[in-house]
C-alpha cells in the first residue's frame, strides 16, 4: 500500500468510483467496428460529462473525420507548466467471445481484478486522471498546474485523426509535456517509466518470375521458381550470425551508453520466463547484445509474412510465378524510416535473383523512434514521485514496440511524453479476459495527484 | 491430310461421330467434385453402351471404391498380341467459369476447334479408339489383334483405384502392352512418341520456432523467426548455380547417351516460344544442360508452395512461429522415390536453422520414373505407322511431368505403355477454353486403325 495523504479521499469514494468505472466499461466503444460507432460516441460523451462533473471548466467533444476527440482545458496559472493528459477511450474488439469467462462488456471482479474489455487498456487509467483532478479541485479549488485533456477514440485503429488534428490546432492544445495514462508497470510492485519506444518502417516485396503459375514438370527445370527466389532474397537480409545484412542499416544506431547499460542491468528481466511463455528456449538475434538490449536498444528487421504457390492440403505440382514477403523494421534513435526503406529497397534489388522481377512497396504508417531526454524535468518528477510512493526506484524501461502517438506529440507540439500508467504486462490487453487490478485503480488516482502536485511545486 | 484407306469411312460418318462426341462432352464427368458423382457414372455407362454398339462383345462397368472402371475385351486370335487401350472418361473441374468463351459442357466449334471441357483431355481421343474398332469390325468382322479396353474415371484425381484393381485382377486384363489415347502431339504437323516420363516424390516440411505467433516488437529481436528460418532452409536446397544441393540426389541419374542427345536435337523445340508463352525470358536450372535436356532427362527439386505468418492486406507486426513448404522432386531413371525422400529429410535436418523444430512429412502418391525400351516392337510399330501416315519421322519425346499410370501398368501387368494420342500442347487441358482440333478427331480414328492393323501384321 503506497503512502499518501490522498489515500483516504479515494478510499471513502471507492464504491462510487468503481460504479462509475463499471458504467464506462459497459460502453462497448470498439473503434474498429462500424457497428459500434454510436457506442464510441457515447463513451466520448460519457467522459465529457464526467470531466464537467469533476469541475473541469472547458470541455468539448470535437468532431474528426473518424471518432470524436474529447478535449478539456483547465488553465490555473501561466507561471506554472502546462501538462497534457492523454488517454484513449476506445477499446479493441472483444473476439473471440467464447474465450471470455465473463462477458467483455459486463465488468466483474474476481480475485481482486476487474475483468472487462478496456479495463487495462486503458479506461481505468483514463478515469483515474479525471478522478485525481476532481479530488484536487475539491480540496484546493483547482489543479496544481495547467492541464489540457486529450482523450482520443481511435488509438486501437492507429490514431488516424490525432496527427492531423494536432497539426492544425497546435496552439489550441499547446502543452509543455504530455502525461500518458496508457502504459504499463513492470510488475505488480514496480512502476515503470518508459524512456523510448521503437520506430517502424515496413514494406512488401513481390517477386515475379513468369506471367502464370506453371506445371512443375513442364517448366520447373528451367524457370526460376518464385518461392525459391524469395527464399534466397529473404535469407539475404540477415547474416549467419543474426545481424541485419542490409548495408548501412546500423549507421545511425548509437551504441548503448554506460548509463543505459546500467539501467538495463537493474531491470529484473527474467528471460527464461519471458521467452518460455511463448515456447522459446533457444534464443537468436544480433550478436554482442543481451536479449533485453536487443529488445530495447537494437533495431530489427522482422519477416512478418511470406507466401508463394500452393498452400492447400495435399499436393499441387506447381512452379509458382509470384512470391510475396512482408517486412517491418523496428527502429531506434536516430534511424529514419524513409532512409531505412531506401536501404531495404537497395538491398532487395541488389540481392534479387536473376530472372525475377522485383516490386518494392513501401508501406504507409511508418513511425520515427521516440526517446525522451533522460533529464527531462517532468520525467525526473515522475521518477521522484514513484520513488517516494513505492519506496524504491521505478524501473527505467523501454518499449520494443512502436507507440506512434509519442512521436505525434513530439513532432506537432514539441512536447515529450511521460508514460505514467498502471496496467500489468500480462493483463490480456487485446486478448480475452482483459483485467486491471482493483488495487491499481486506487494507485492510479493517488499517484496522479502526487505527480501533479510535485509538478506544481517545481 | 494423312493418306489412308480409312479416310473415306470416317468422312462419311463424320456428322454422326461428331454428334456422339458432343453428347459425350456434354456429360460433366468431373471426378474431383462430389456433386458430379452421378455424371461420372453416366459417362461410364455412355461409353459402355457405345462400346457395345461398336460390336465389342464383352463390356462391363466395374465398381471400385471410387468412380467405375469400364472394361472391355475382344479376343480374336491367341496367336496375335493383346493390346490394352487405355484412356480416361473423367475431366478436370471447369473453374473459373467466367473465363470460358462458351460454356464448358456445351461443345462449340470455332475456327476448326471443338471447345469443351474434356475435348483435348481426353474424351475425343477415347471415343476415337472405339470408333476405330467399330470401323474395323464393320469391315472385317473383328479387330486385327486382341484388345482389352481399360477406361477409368479417376485420372484427374490421380487414379487411386487403378493400381489396386490391376494388383487384384492382373489376369483378367492381361495385355502385352498398353496403348494410351491420353497424350499429346508435338505440334500440329508432328505426332510424338513419348519414351519416358518422370517419377515424383514429395514432402511437406514444417518449421516451428515458438508455441505462438509473437509481437515482433516484443520478441522479434531475440526469437528465431519461422519465416526467415524457412527461407534459409529453402534456399539451401539448390546451390548458387542451380544444381540440387541435396547430397546424393544425382547418384542414380544416368548421363544422356549419344542417341538420346541426337533424338533430342532432332526435336523442333522452340525454347523462346515455349518459355515466352509463360512470360519467361531468363532461364535458370541445372548447369551443363540445355533446357530440353533439363526438361526431359534431368531430375528437379521444385518448391510448390511456401508460407508463413501474415498474408492479409496492410501490416501486421508479427513474428511467425510456424512456416511450411511443399516440395516435389521430378525423378528420372533410376531414381527411387523413397530413397530421394530419405535424402531430402537428411538434408532438411542437417540444414535446419538452430532454434527451429523440423517436422518432415513424406507425401503419399510418389511414382517411379517410367521409360520404355527404345526397341519395343509396339513402339517401333507406332513409329512406322506415323512415319507412313505423316510422311516424316514422329518426334521421339519425353515428358517432364509424371504419368503414374504408365508405371502402374508396368508394375502390375509388366506391360509397357505407348502414347498414341493427338492433343496439342496448348489445348488448354486443365484450363478454361479447352479445345481439340476437329481435324485431329479424324486423324485419331484413322491412325488408330492403321496402327492396330500394323500390329496385326507383325
Amino acid at each position: 500500500m503506497i503512502e499518501s495523504s490522498w489515500n483516504s479521499w479515494f478510499a471513502e469514494r471507492e464504491e462510487t468510483h468503481l460504479a462509475e468505472l463499471f458504467d464506462f466499461l459497459r460502453i462497448p466503444s470498439v473503434s474498429a467496428l462500424p457497428d459500434h460507432r454510436s457506442d464510441v460516441r457515447r463513451a466520448a460523451n460519457w467522459i465529457a460529462d464526467r470531466m464537467r462533473q469533476a469541475g473541469i471548466p472547458d470541455v468539448e467533444v470535437l468532431e474528426t473525420g473518424g471518432h470524436p476527440l474529447v478535449i478539456g482545458h483547465w488553465q490555473v496559472d501561466l507561471a506554472k507548466p502546462t501538462a497534457m493528459i492523454y488517454a484513449h477511450y476506445d477499446v479493441q474488439p472483444p473476439d473471440p467471445l467464447d474465450l471470455w469467462e465473463s462477458p467483455p462488456f459486463e465488468p466483474e471482479i474476481r480475485d481482486g481484478k476487474i475483468y472487462a474489455r478496456g479495463s487495462g487498456d486503458d479506461k481505468a487509467g483514463l478515469l483515474a486522471t479525471i478522478l485525481a483532478v476532481e479530488a484536487m479541485a475539491a480540496r484546493d479549488g483547482q489543479p496544481p498546474i495547467n492541464l489540457v485533456f486529450f482523450f482520443e477514440g481511435e488509438e486501437e485503429i492507429s490514431s488516424p485523426s490525432v496527427a492531423p488534428y494536432l497539426r492544425e490546432n497546435a496552439s489550441k492544445v499547446k502543452a509543455d509535456f504530455v502525461i500518458s495514462a496508457d502504459g504499463m508497470m513492470l510488475d505488480e510492485n514496480t512502476p515503470a517509466l518508459t524512456i523510448s519506444t521503437k520506430g517502424i518502417a515496413g514494406c512488401e516485396i513481390v517477386l515475379t518470375t513468369a506471367s502464370t503459375d506453371m506445371h512443375s514438370g513442364l517448366y520447373g527445370a528451367s524457370v526460376r521458381n518464385a518461392a525459391q527466389a524469395m527464399a534466397e532474397l529473404v535469407a539475404s537480409f540477415h547474416d549467419d550470425a543474426g545481424r541485419v545484412a542490409v548495408k548501412g542499416f546500423y549507421n545511425q544506431v548509437n551504441d548503448p551508453t554506460d548509463r543505459e547499460r546500467e539501467e538495463l542491468d537493474r531491470v529484473p528481466f527474467d528471460a527464461e520466463r519471458y521467452f518460455g511463455a511463448v515456447g522459446v528456449s533457444d534464443l537468436w538475434g544480433e550478436p554482442g547484445f543481451y536479449p533485453l538490449e536487443r529488445l530495447w536498444l537494437r533495431p530489427t528487421l522482422d519477416i512478418n509474412g511470406m507466401w508463394s504457390g500452393f498452400q492447400g492440403s495435399g499436393s499441387k505440382t506447381v512452379t509458382p510465378s509470384e512470391a510475396r514477403v512482408k517486412i517491418t523494421c523496428r527502429l531506434v534513435p536516430d534511424q529514419v524510416p524513409a532512409d531505412i526503406l531506401d536501404r531495404l529497397e537497395d538491398h532487395a534489388r541488389a540481392n534479387c535473383p536473376p530472372g525475377a522481377t522485383l516490386k518494392f512497396i513501401g508501406r504507409e504508417g511508418s513511425a520515427l523512434p521516440y526517446a525522451i531526454d533522460r533529464e527531462h524535468p517532468a520525467l525526473l518528477a515522475a521518477e521522484e514521485t514513484l520513488r517516494d510512493l513505492f519506496g524504491s526506484d521505478p524501473a527505467i524501461i523501454r518499449v520494443g514496440g512502436t507507440i506512434p502517438i509519442a512521436q505525434d506529440f513530439k513532432q506537432e507540439l514539441d512536447a515529450d511524453l511521460i508514460f505514467f500508467a498502471w496496467s500489468l504486462p500480462d493483463c490480456n490487453a487485446h486478448a480475452p479476459n482483459e483485467w486491471f487490478r482493483l488495487e491499481d485503480f486506487r494507485v492510479a488516482t493517488v499517484s496522479t495527484c502526487e505527480y501533479l502536485e510535485r509538478l506544481g511545486r517545481a
